[in-house]
C-alpha cells in the first residue's frame, strides 16, 4: 500500500480523500486540531511548525504533500534531509510562501508580472507611487491569503503599520508593492506536474472575486478559446517548470484592458479555482494531485460538460447546519453537485461549494448560484 | 450531523464513503473484520447476525442501511422495534433474501418472471422438468450470490445434495426451480426510491456475465432507446413500489429471444450494474442511496457521456498489488477511471473496476477492457 501524507486538515485535504479511496491509495492527514474538515483521514494532530511533530508524522507515510503552503522552510528541509519525498519541494514552495521572491523569480524567468518593487520604507513607497500615478497595491511578502495582507494604497503612509511591524521583525524584510493593474477580469490556470516532468493543464477559468475572496469560477473562461487559452497554458507551464513545482499549481492571472495576461498569485496545491474539476473534468485536481505527488502518469483533463460553474458557500446558515437545507436545495436543483466541508457555520467561512455542468453557461451559472443561495442567509 | 450506519464493510460500503464526504454526511460502518474494503469508515467490527452487536452499532447512527442483504430478519426486526429507521426495511429485504418469496410476490404483482415452481423433492422436480422439455435452473431460496446456489439441471437427481440439505434443515423449505430462459442478453435496471415515494431510474444497462458473475456493464444497453427502456423502467418502478423498497434497487432482467423482459434477480442496495454511475452519471448510485435512505430529494440520473462501459477487475496481479500496475495502466489509458477496492489479491475476487466514458461505444469498451487487463495476469 502506498501512503500519501498531507500536512493540514482543511477542505483541500478533505477533498483528496474521495480520490484516494477510488484509487486505493492510503491517505493520512496531520491535522491542526481535532474535528477538522479532513478529520476522517487524520492519523495525527499537531503543529505543522514543529519539526519533531512533522518528522514523526512523515515516518508513517511514503510521500509528503500539503493542504496549505505554510509549513516553514526549516521543517521542509528537515524532511528532505531525512530522505522523505516532499511534493512540492521546499525550493518550489518558497516561491508560494514569499511573494517578493516569487515576483523576483518570475521576472528573471521573463514571465509577465505587474510592475513591482520591494519597498522597505515610506520613501521607497512614495517613489513607486509617484511612478504609478499615485496608486498601487501593497502586499506583505508572507502570510497573506484570501485578500488578507493586501491593501490598495494612494498615499505613502497607508501601510505605516506594516512598515512598523517589519522594523520590529528581527528578520527585517520588505513589502511588495505593485502597480494597480487595470484588468477586465481575473482568470486562473490550473496545471499539474509530476516529478518525471509530465505536465497537464485544465482549461483556463474565469474567477469572480468578492471582498478579495474567490466567489465563483466559470470553466472554461468565456471567450477564452484559441490564443487566450494557449497563452494561459503556456504561462502556467513555464511557471511549473521554472520553479520546479510538483503536484497541482494554480496560477492566478489578470486579463488586462489591453489584452495581456499578468501573473497575480501562485498556489502550489489544489486550489479553489479547480474545485469545478471534481464534477466537471475526467480527472479532478484532487486525483491529479495524488497522481502527481506519487509520480504516476497524469489523467485526462477533458471537460464533462461544455460549461461548469462553481459557486462557493460562505458562512452557512445563521442557524443549524448546511445539511438542514438539503431537502429544499436538492429538491429545487436536481443536477447540482453540493459539496459540504462539514464545518461549523461562521460568517465569511468557506463552508462548501456547488458545481453545475451544462451545455449552456447561463443555465449552469443560474443553477449553481440558486443552489448555493439555499445554504446562506 | 446526520449519521448513516452501513452494515457490512465490503466494496459497496467503501464506495459510499466518497459520496458521504462530498455531502458532508457522517458514515459509520459495522465491518465483519479488520482491514475490510470500507475499513476507513469502520466504527465497529462484529457479526451482523448478532442482535446485540447490531443494536449497539445502531445506537451510534441515525439510520441503518446495508452493504449486503444477509442480515437476519430477527435482527432487522429488533432494529425496527427499537425505533431505528432501517432502509430498505425488513419487509422489503425479505424478498431479496428469499428467492421463493420473491418469485411468489412478483407473480402476485403481475410482474414478468420466468415460469417457476417451489419443489420439495425429486418427484416435484421431475414434474417441472417434464413440463419444461427436460431442462431447468434450480436455485437455493437463500444464501446464493454471484452464481453460487444456482445450477442448471437436466435430470431430477442433479440437486440431490440440496434436497438432502433441506431435509436436514429444521426449517425445512423448498428449492426454486425455473424455466431455462431462452435469452439473447442480460440487462439490469437500477432505480432508487426514498421513503417519501420519490423514484428515479438510470438508463437500463446491458450486463455481461462470465461464470455467473457480472464482468462488464454497458450503459445504456445498446439498442435500448424507446420501448425497451420504458418497459425496463416500468418493471423496476413497479418492483420498488410493490415491495416497498427504499434505497437503490437493481433489477436483473433477461431479454428473451421473443423480445420480452423477465425478472431474474433483485438486489436492494447499490449493485455492480450501477458502478458505472460513479463516473458516468450526474448522480452516482452511491450518492443516491445515501440520499434515499435519508429521505432527501433524489438527484438527476443523466449520463455524462453517450456511452459508459464498466469492466470488473477479478483476482488482481499474481504478485504484488493493483497499485503496482498503475504506472503502466494509467500511462496507456489517460481517460480510464480506475477504482481499486484495496483488497488483497485472490483468484476470482472482485478487486476493483474500470469505467470509461465516450461518444463511441467501441472506444469506451476497448479502453475499459484494455485498462482492466493491466491489473490481471
Amino acid at each position: 500500500m502506498t501512503t500519501v501524507g498531507v500536512i493540514g486538515g482543511g477542505q483541500l485535504a478533505r477533498m483528496m480523500i474521495p480520490a484516494a479511496i477510488s484509487l486505493g491509495i492510503d491517505l493520512k492527514v496531520l491535522a491542526e486540531a481535532e474535528g477538522m474538515a479532513a478529520g476522517l483521514a487524520a492519523s495525527a494532530v499537531g503543529d505543522y511548525r514543529n519539526r519533531d511533530v512533522v518528522l514523526a508524522f512523515a515516518e508513517t507515510v511514503d510521500v509528503i504533500t500539503f493542504d496549505h503552503e505554510h509549513v516553514p522552510q526549516e521543517v521542509l528541509k528537515a524532511l528532505v534531509d531525512r530522505g522523505i519525498p516532499v511534493h512540492p519541494g521546499p525550493d518550489a514552495l518558497l516561491f508560494a510562501q514569499d511573494k517578493l521572491l516569487m515576483r523576483k523569480r518570475l521576472s528573471e524567468l521573463g514571465l509577465p508580472v505587474p510592475e513591482w518593487a520591494a519597498v522597505e520604507n515610506v520613501e521607497q513607497l512614495a517613489d513607486f507611487l509617484s511612478q504609478q500615478g499615485g496608486r498601487a497595491v501593497v502586499k506583505t511578502a508572507r502570510g497573506g491569503y484570501d485578500g488578507k495582507g493586501v491593501r490598495v494604497v494612494t498615499h505613502e503612509h497607508d501601510v505605516d503599520d506594516w512598515f512598523t511591524a517589519l522594523a520590529e521583525d528581527a528578520n527585517g524584510g520588505a513589502l511588495l508593492v505593485e502597480e494597480l493593474v487595470d484588468f477586465t477580469r481575473e482568470l486562473a490556470q490550473v496545471v499539474a506536474r509530476n516529478p518525471s516532468g509530465e505536465i497537464v493543464a485544465w482549461p483556463v477559468v474565469e474567477t469572480v472575486q468578492r471582498d478579495g475572496v474567490c466567489a465563483e469560477v466559470i470553466a472554461p473562461a468565456p471567450r477564452s478559446a484559441g490564443k487566450l487559452a494557449d497563452v494561459a497554458g503556456d504561462i502556467a507551464t513555464r511557471v511549473a517548470e521554472g520553479l520546479g513545482v510538483t503536484g497541482v499549481l494554480a496560477v492566478e492571472l489578470f486579463e488586462t484592458t489591453d489584452e495581456r495576461l499578468l501573473i497575480n498569485e501562485l498556489a502550489m496545491r489544489p486550489h479553489n479555482s479547480g474545485h469545478w474539476s471534481i464534477d466537471g473534468s475526467t480527472t479532478s485536481q484532487f486525483e491529479q494531485h495524488l497522481r502527481a505527488v506519487l509520480d504516476l502518469p497524469l489523467g485526462a483533463t477533458a471537460m464533462r460538460d461544455p460549461w461548469s460553474v462553481m459557486v462557493n458557500i460562505f458562512g452557512g446558515p445563521s442557524e443549524g447546519a448546511l445539511i438542514d437545507r438539503f431537502p429544499a436545495a436538492l429538491e429545487a436543483h436536481r443536477s447540482a453537485k453540493v459539496h459540504n466541508y462539514g464545518k461549523d457555520s461562521r460568517p465569511g467561512r468557506k463552508m462548501g461549494h456547488v458545481t453545475v455542468g451544462s451545455d449552456d453557461l447561463d443555465d449552469a451559472a443560474y443553477e449553481a448560484r440558486a443552489t448555493a443561495a439555499f445554504f446562506q442567509d
